[in-house]
C-alpha cells in the first residue's frame, strides 16, 4: 500500500484576540492540512503548523514520500531526517519552546505519520486507537482552556466570548465555556497581567468551581523567585503549575522549593531534553503533544518514559481543528498513564473546523473516541477551499503575537521573565 | 476480532550440557507454546518460559482473555495485571535477574501480546514488523553464542558440538558455529572457569577471529574488583562487557572505573530498574528481551528509553525455538537503534524446533525478516505433540542448573560473585 502523493494545503481560520505572555493572537491562525494518498486512492489526514518556515519543510519532504509504504513509518521518519539533513527549525515560535534538530524532524514527521495511521486504519477497518494498543477509555476528558482576551479584534465587532481582563471576566468565561462543553478541569493561560491579579483570578475560579482541578500557565513569564512566591500562594489550589519560568535549570530551581507539581510544554519539548530534565527532577508533569513529539507512536514512547521515570503525563494544545482533535483523542484514549484532562483550544476555533461535523463532540467535557476506521473524520472540501482562500488573503505567513500587540500598544515589549 | 480461546502447551526440547555461572543446562529445556485463537478461527503464536511457576501464571490468565479483541493489547495487559494482582514471580531463575511485580506482569503478558500481533498480521496480510513501524533492515544479524560445555550429558553419547573447556575448545566451537551460520559477532558465556582462563579464551578468539566483535558474559560471577581487573586486561578487545558483577550499584562502581561499555540483562530487567540505572550510569548497553520486557511494543518503548538516555541496545536470548526467533527478528528489524548483533541460543536447539522448517534461516549470520503475514511461522503439530510428550516424560518442572551440576559434582556451590 504505497503512497502515491502527499498534498499540503495551508489554511487560515478565525482566531479571537487571546492574550498571552508573548502578546495577542492575530485574527487568523495558520495551519496546514496534510493528505497522504495511496496508489489505491485511499486518503489519510494530518494537521500541522502553518507558519512559512514549517510549510517549507513539509513541502520539501512531501514529494520525497511517494513510493513509501504507509506501514513503513520507521522508513518515513528516516526519509524526513534525510531530507532535512539535521536542520534546525526556522519555525521556532515562542510558546512551544526550544527546538532541537531532532525536534524539527519530529515536527515535520508528525502529520505524515498521523495521515499514514489514518490510512492504515481505513485499510484495516480499525480506528487509529486500535493501532496504538486499543482505547483504554471510551471518552477523553479535556479541560476548559481560559484566556485573558479583548472583547474583539481592534476595529472588529466583539466576538461571542467578550472581554476577559479581570478575575470576574475569567470566571464569566469559565461559566460560559463549561456551560457549553461541560469541562471538568480548568486551565488559565496566564503571564498577561501582574501575578497578583492572576492569583486572584485563580482564587475566583476556585470559589466559583470548588471541585474543578485548576492549572495556570504563564508561559515562563515569571522569574524563579516570582514562581516560588506564586506557588506558595496557590499551594493546595493548583493541580499543577505549568511553565512558570524559563529553562530546565530554572524549573528545577523552582521545583526544589515548591510543593506543587511543575508541568511543561516549553522546556521539555523533544526527546533530547529528557535526560537533563530527569537528572534535575525539573518537571513532574510533561504535556505531550503529538505535533512536536513526532506523531502518535513517538508520543506513546514519551508516555512510556514518563511512566518509567515517575513523571506525570498531560496533553498540550495549540490552536487546532478537528483532524488534530481526532488524533489527540485516539492517542489519549490509548495511553493508559495519561493522568490529566487534556488541553484543547477547540472551543475557540470550532466554528471554523475543516472536518465534516458530527463525529467529534464534547459530552460532559470529554470527546467520545471515534470508533469508525482511521481517525474517523472526513475533510469538508468546501471548508478546506474557503480556509485556504483565507490563507491566501490574510497576509499572515508567520505567527507573530508580539508584533500584533505592538500595533495597538507600540511600547509593548516581549520579555521573559517579565515579572 | 475477539479471542475465543487461548491454548498453552508446555514442551521440553533437547538441550546440550552448556555451562554457566549457576551450573549446567539439563538435558531438557522447558518452554511453553501459546496459541491465541479468535472467534473466526484465526490463530496466533507465542513462545514463553516453561517453568512451573510461570506456567501457573499463564494458565491463570489464559481463560480470562476470551472475549478480548486481539487489537486491544492495552486492555489485555490490564487484564493480566488484574489476574496476577501484583504478585511477584515464583519463576525467578538465576540468569535473568531480579523480578519486580511489574516485571512479572510483563513476562506473563508477553507471549499473549506476541500471539495477538501474529493474529493482527494475519488478518491484515502484513508481517509483524509492519505493525511495529516497518522493518528498517531486511535481515537481522545475530551473534555466535559460545558456551563452555561438556562433550555430552553424563551417561549419554557426546553431542555433535563436543567438549569445550579450554581456550582451544572455545575457538573450535566458534569455528564450527561460524562455519555453519556465518555469524559476524561472538559472545562467550563465561563465569565458569577462573577469570584468567576466560580472558585467555577471549584472546584466543581475538587471534582466530581478528575482525569479529567480541563479548563476554560471566553472569555476575565476578566481584567489582575482579570485573575492573578483567576489563583492564580486555580493554580494546571487547565490544561490550556483559554483567560482570551483580546489582545496579555494583555495575555502576565498575562502570566508573573501566573504559569498556557495560551491558546487562540481569540488573536492568524491568522498567522499574531504569531510573536507578540511569541515575548511576550503571550500564551503557541494555540487552532487551521481549519475553520479559512485556512483548514487542513494550520492547520498543525500552528502545525509545535507550535512545533518549544515550544507552546502547542489544538483544538477549534464553534457550528458545522458532516462534521466539521470528518474534525477535521482527522486533529487531523494526528497531532503528538496535546497534548490535542479537544473541540467540538457536544453534543449540534448532534441531528440536516446533515450527515448520523453511521460513527461518541464517544467511551470513543474519536471519532474513519474514515477509509473510504475522510472524510468518507455522506450528508443526506433530513436533508440538512430540515436544509436549517430552515435557510429560522428562520429569523437569523448573529449570535447575545448579541442582543438575550437583548431581555430578556434589560439592558444587552456587556463588555470586564467585571470583
Amino acid at each position: 500500500m504505497k503512497i502515491r502523493e502527499v498534498v499540503i494545503t495551508p489554511i487560515a481560520f478565525a482566531d479571537p484576540p487571546l492574550l498571552n505572555s508573548a502578546g495577542v493572537h492575530e485574527p487568523w491562525a495558520l495551519r496546514s492540512i496534510i493528505e497522504v494518498v495511496t496508489e489505491d486512492g485511499v486518503s489519510g489526514l494530518g494537521e500541522s503548523y502553518g507558519d512559512q518556515g514549517h510549510l517549507d519543510l513539509l513541502n520539501a519532504v512531501a514529494p520525497r514520500l511517494a513510493g513509501l509504504d504507509v506501514f513503513a513509518t520507521n522508513a518515513l521518519r528516516a526519509r524526513v531526517c534525510d531530507v532535512l539533513g539535521g536542520t534546525s527549525n526556522p519555525d521556532k515560535h515562542g510558546l512551544t519552546g526550544q527546538i532541537t534538530a531532532e525536534g524539527t524532524v519530529d515536527r515535520v514527521f508528525s502529520p505524515f505519520e498521523v495521515a499514514c495511521l489514518d490510512v492504515q486504519g481505513k485499510i484495516l477497518g480499525r480506528p487509529v486507537s486500535d493501532l496504538l494498543g486499543g482505547a483504554v477509555r471510551s471518552e477523553v476528558p479535556y479541560s476548559a482552556y481560559l484566556f485573558y482576551k479583548w472583547a474583539g479584534h481592534p476595529g472588529a465587532p466583539d466576538d461571542e466570548w467578550g472581554e476577559a481582563v479581570t478575575p470576574d471576566g475569567i470566571v464569566a468565561q469559565a461559566r460560559k465555556m463549561i456551560g457549553e462543553y461541560g469541562f471538568g478541569s480548568i486551565k488559565l493561560k496566564g503571564g498577561v497581567f501582574p501575578p497578583e491579579q492572576e492569583i486572584e483570578a485563580i482564587r475566583a475560579l476556585r470559589e466559583a468551581f470548588p471541585d474543578h482541578p485548576l492549572r495556570i500557565d504563564p508561559n515562563a513569564a515569571w522569574s524563579t523567585e516570582t514562581s516560588v512566591r506564586v506557588a506558595g500562594e496557590l499551594a493546595g489550589v493548583l493541580e499543577y503549575f505549568e511553565d512558570p519560568t524559563p529553562s530546565i535549570p530554572g524549573m528545577a530551581e523552582v521545583a526544589a522549593k515548591v510543593d506543587i507539581p511543575l508541568a511543561t510544554n516549553m522546556c521539555v519539548v523533544a526527546f533530547e531534553h529528557l535526560a537533563e530534565s530527569v537528572a534535575l527532577d525539573a518537571v513532574q508533569v510533561i504535556l505531550s503533544d503529538h505535533h512536536y513529539w513526532g506523531g502518535l507512536n513517538r508520543s506513546r514512547e514519551l508516555a512510556a518514559i514518563c511512566r518509567t521515570f515517575g513523571i506525570g503525563l498531560s496533553m498540550h494544545s495549540n490552536s487546532h481543528l478537528g483532524i488534530s482533535l481526532a488524533a489527540m483523542t485516539h492517542l489519549a484514549a490509548a495511553t493508559p498513564n495519561l493522568g490529566y484532562a487534556c488541553d484543547t483550544h477547540y472551543p475557540w476555533n470550532a466554528a471554523d473546523d475543516v472536518v465534516v461535523p458530527g463525529v467529534l463532540s464534547f459530552v460532559d467535557g470529554a470527546v467520545p473516541v471515534p470508533t469508525t476506521p482511521g481517525l474517523g473524520v472526513e475533510l469538508d472540501r468546501d471548508k478546506l477551499a474557503r480556509l485556504h482562500e483565507n490563507y491566501l488573503n490574510c497576509g499572515i505567513r508567520q505567527r507573530d503575537d508580539t508584533g500584533y500587540m505592538q500595533r495597538f500598544e507600540p511600547s509593548y515589549e516581549r520579555k521573559r521573565p517579565r515579572w
